[in-house]
């Protein structure tokens, strides 16, 4: 009876990459995932070990720690952040704490990533990407989670708009789509509060498309026009919840952030493009959506389909040209030639194996990861750009 | 061998309803074939006959008289509008010619139809609306030619919204997309010629997705806010216009319209809108889609698709809902108990056939038409509002 | 005023073509549409004239003239067939009284146009086809109306298999499922009885699947597996139509013919086939449904949305491969540079439009059409062959 | 700094159960996966601990496991039943080598999973499934991998069946389309010889469709006709094969088993379903089909969207009805409240983290597994019935 080596990780005989987490929730879990199954579908440089995970509860974050199999448990992000053994830090909390946690562990030399959105605040996102850009300097690795560039069909668009398939873009048209507030009892949670969350499906979901939309241009955008919309204003307060300020008469709270935000925004290379961001698009569940139409072709995607991309090529013969369901699931396809035949397709999970292995690469191989901070932060400015501009009347308002 | 009545028109034994159409391009031949078969199809209180065609070249529409089966032809619209054996009159004219056809039938008694937009200004189409509203009172109908009221899959979309279906409504998300003019060497036609054609793909497309919006929605928009985009700045001149004023050096000219329109809009009710019209949306044909959410569902569609109504229900249990494709070809839809049986969808064509039904019912019975030409002046309204918008960096404009 | 030709023919100037129709139901009301709307959008070497038209019930077949345009009506197809004003009869009868009329016709010289299926038996399709043969020999014209083929995706899909694009042939998958029979209260008319209608959806549905099969592939069926089933044997009787010989206990009758028909074939050429015809597959109105995948690519089609052909080319790198959705509406595709700009749709009841179209050309000059009787005849006997081993269960049986 | 247990297991506190599996390729992969997710992901009974991985060449076993995390290695599957300390024997080599394992494993007092199809002969399966009864009076589980039960949209479909949404089944239509023999350059390798691999499309594709249909009908298929093709009978031997009995001359050998084959089936209540299964359906890369038709409505499915499923439920209003798509990531969808928030699909790997989960649940509670090897004889008993027909002209043959 042969015995493998004692350590459950995966890639044996590279060096091990130590990986402390704070925040166990969604994203908590959808990252352990990533960290789990990274090192069993593709071959690594380095060997990701998950070291430790750090919650404020301990029974909580124990429990999470023994069902996503953390090797050890924190408290305080602020220890996990002093320990030796950590090489990474990856944080999952909610935006308000993103910047205090990542300048602490880049200043104790730690590799960093970020939850999207990168901070609540552009100034905070400013110094964030500052202090990334020194850490590079010193070895560090600090990228932003914005995981739906690692869906395999986003990256294959992104391919295929730098290999000019698609020729100067004209249009952009980018929506994410829920309806999980489309019933007026649901209650005031943290979400729907301003001084929490900072913005609404703005913030939330309105950050996923600026990032896929500059990622797929390849550009930044130039300057937006925006408004937005609070449709259901008072909601229930959550049980004790309800001494908060947003306290209403008759135990309903004021929605302080916005329930949908739509807005147009241009590219320096005359790309138009439209967005819009809803959490009552009754129906949707996750429709993130993006078109381009470019003048040789156009591409078109649904994250409800994530195995999908639709592709138009304007150079052929018109008799026989139209959007074709390319299935992304082939060998040439982004990150697919480590998993499964053709048409096995994967699912939301997987977008957070791809990105620890990204972000792994980049470690080894010391270079900036993409998304990087400075990434995370363009999106912030565009945001604040939307968000001035819904203030004030829809004015283009230019990204600073 | 038994002789039916001699004269060729359908529904016989019913009064007949003489018709005069201006232009005979592809409105004119779509409006044709709308007259000429209605009565084959429906059961009408007025039996339509195609008196007269009227172009200038006489050659050109003696042809199209005959092939299109119009008894006789006028080569001045006057002469037309002078005649006593003309009952109504179709314009089919571009937009520049409307006010003064139209305003000439309505003083001489005559009900008229008339192809969208209703006018190229504000100020004409509200002469034509007051001249409308005038006549009404001495029993004439004036009806604006939005064709695409008449798809049977959105006029049942205008049902369920009117029957509350979707409850208070949140989004309405529009556009009309074509791609006729990606190819940059695609020639400067009239089209492309703010001083013929008022504005680009606004006033073509745009128009439509307006009316359709306010139509579902069954309210004006209140405020838009837009902007426009040319792609394309210098085109190959049509070889003899080469000296109009938009003439530039190598024989190119300036597109003096616009590309491209997006806005975004607000009805009283606290609905928001995004709109979109484009005709470099490469790939796309004629893709008008709408989709509308609603408190209690949704709707969406796609002229592609035409006998299509996709459907969501918010009311199901969420392990059994979705949206659905109503194949909207059953006895109980708009106009479809009087073709094929289920399954057996329609065209394009047949939308000008519904027109021409329910105009014909509208002047059986003295009802005022829709959609009337105070909704085609609303819609000129909203279009201008969104030109001035786009003047104005986009800031938020009132629909005067 | 001018005044064009006083009849109202269109494509003035060439030789008329005077139709008489027999039957004035729902196949009666799509071929008058057919021969109204041919000449207003394509030009013809003959000018159809809508002459005559002939059903028993006088008063019946004078309405239906009145509101089609025929110029006169018949009560009797026998004085039809010998009026020497009539240059060809369409035969839109059920299939029992098929080759009579056909044969009377073609003997007093007239072209033939003959609704399908050609017969109820093989026995009165053979005597048709060569009473066609002969025709052909005399000048005249026979074609069977097997509409479907005028559907512009399946003729181009035609095209497409015809110039090599999908290289050697492996699999046709075709079925026709429409769910009118899933009520079981549905009543026992003429087409659930043997007697009158020959059989049920084998012959209704599957004769136009095998038809378009054959197209297709441009070869015919050599043997076939099949099975039948009847899944609700006991329906009420239809009124006075209780006392035939199919009438049960309790206002019953007994259903005589199939409900739904599963069979397998092969082509010479090594293809293999599959079909479904049913009248049970609830949900589905009208889906005649196609794919065929050869060496090199595959195609793929649905009669509920009649406008596209879906075709992966196979020959693309399999990064950028898929099945693309083929708007059919361009100028390049079969019988489209007649009709409205693309994306702009046609429907069901342009097939009849087309098909006076193909057929008008082939009585000009003098070819034989296509689908021609003999086209006809080998639909029945694959029929006939299905049956066949439907009764043998199931076994292999060669197509004679 | 507080440790969770050393043990990396999961759904700690929990009695273990110790699995052992043979095979570590594709199969083996997507098992590990199971079986390493599935305590992340599940509350469970028992905790599975991946104590042994199996195969015959050393390094490449312990290449494996390192990889996947198993905890020891074997060279020969004897020992690893003779081990003490595992208690499941998870068998993914390649069905000619499945009796033997499973009967040993059964012997030895151990739950068995094993891999589709359960033998290459009904008689190997008869064994099996018998041995599986006395095992079952033991407290042994035994289940085969048919996975694609596990699929939340399959579990969805066969519980809406189960509730009587669909009424009487009428038709089952399944197929499992994929390409990658289409290039006949691709060699000749031991899945394309009947001597290793028992069948071709038939037992590889075919044993899936009729799992899933059986499943969905909740009843055992009672005949069968069918008809097998080989479309490409002479490929490349691959290298050092070539001295195998199939070798034929220049280096090609005789394909021995079937590329495709497609059959018809009835089932006792009186549904007829139709089914093919096949390698050459060019652009088709994992499309298991099904559509359901039932007296009050329909399902609709297609492995390349595995997480939506159509819904036609006939007792709605004809206005309104028609597919719906269900996504099925709604907490109340089977498998799905352990999951992501809706619309975060999952992927083809999931199914074995679903297969993991219910294996487990019924070792715990001494259950039946579903499905059994009872289950897995009657595949193969369906499989023997079409090859017996294919060699006897399509003669509907029992199932015996």
């Amino acid at each position: 009876m042969a015995q493998p080596q004692q350590d459950d990780a995966t890639t044996p005989g590279k060096p091990p990459l130590r990986v402390g987490m704070v925040g166990y929730s969604f994203m908590g879990a959808a990252h352990s995932q990533g960290w789990n199954t990274v090192g069993r579908v593709f071959d690594l440089p380095r060997r990701p070990v998950l070291a430790a995970l750090c919650g404020r509860d301990e029974a909580a974050v124990r429990a999470a720690a023994d069902r996503h199999g953390w090797a050890s448990v924190e408290t305080d992000w602020r220890a996990l952040v002093a320990r030796d053994d950590i090489d990474l830090v990856d944080i999952c909390t909610p935006g308000n704490s993103h910047a205090e946690i990542a300048l602490a562990a880049l200043a104790a030399g730690k590799h960093v990533l970020c939850e999207k959105p990168l901070a609540n605040t552009v100034g905070e996102a400013e110094a964030m990407a500052e202090a990334a850009e020194a850490a590079h300097g010193r070895g560090q690795v600090a990228m932003v989670g914005f995981n739906y560039r690692r869906v395999p069909a986003i990256a294959l668009a992104r391919r295929m708009v730098a290999e000019g398939r698609l020729g100067a873009l004209r249009h952009l048209r980018v929506t994410y789509l829920q309806d999980w507030l489309v019933d007026p009892g649901f209650p005031l949670t943290w979400r729907l509060r301003k001084d929490m969350a900072g913005s609404g499906a703005l913030g939330d979901l309105g950050a996923h498309i600026v990032d896929v939309a500059q990622y797929l241009a390849g550009a930044p955008l130039v300057g937006v026009s925006g408004l937005t919309e609070t449709f259901v204003r008072q909601r229930p307060l959550p049980g004790a919840a309800a001494d908060g300020p947003a306290a209403g008469p008759g135990g309903l709270g004021t929605v302080t952030v916005d329930d949908a935000a739509l807005f147009t925004g241009r590219f320096a290379a005359g790309t138009v493009a439209s967005f819009e961001a809803s959490r009552f698009a009754t129906g949707r569940k996750n429709a993130l959506r993006f078109e381009l139409n470019g003048e040789h072709g156009s591409l078109a995607f649904d994250l409800e389909r994530l195995n999908e991309l639709a592709y138009h090529d304007h150079t052929e013969p018109a008799a026989h040209a139209g959007f074709r369901r390319i299935l992304v699931t082939e060998p040439d396809h982004p990150y697919l030639d480590a998993w499964w035949p053709p048409g096995h397709g994967l699912g939301y999970e997987h977008t957070f194996v791809h990105q620890a292995r990204d972000l792994i690469h980049a470690v080894a191989e010391g270079r900036r990861p993409e998304p990087s901070f400075a990434d995370g932060l363009q999106v912030q400015r565009v945001l604040a750009a939307v968000e001035e501009s819904a203030g004030k009347n829809s004015v283009y308002t230019p990204v600073s």
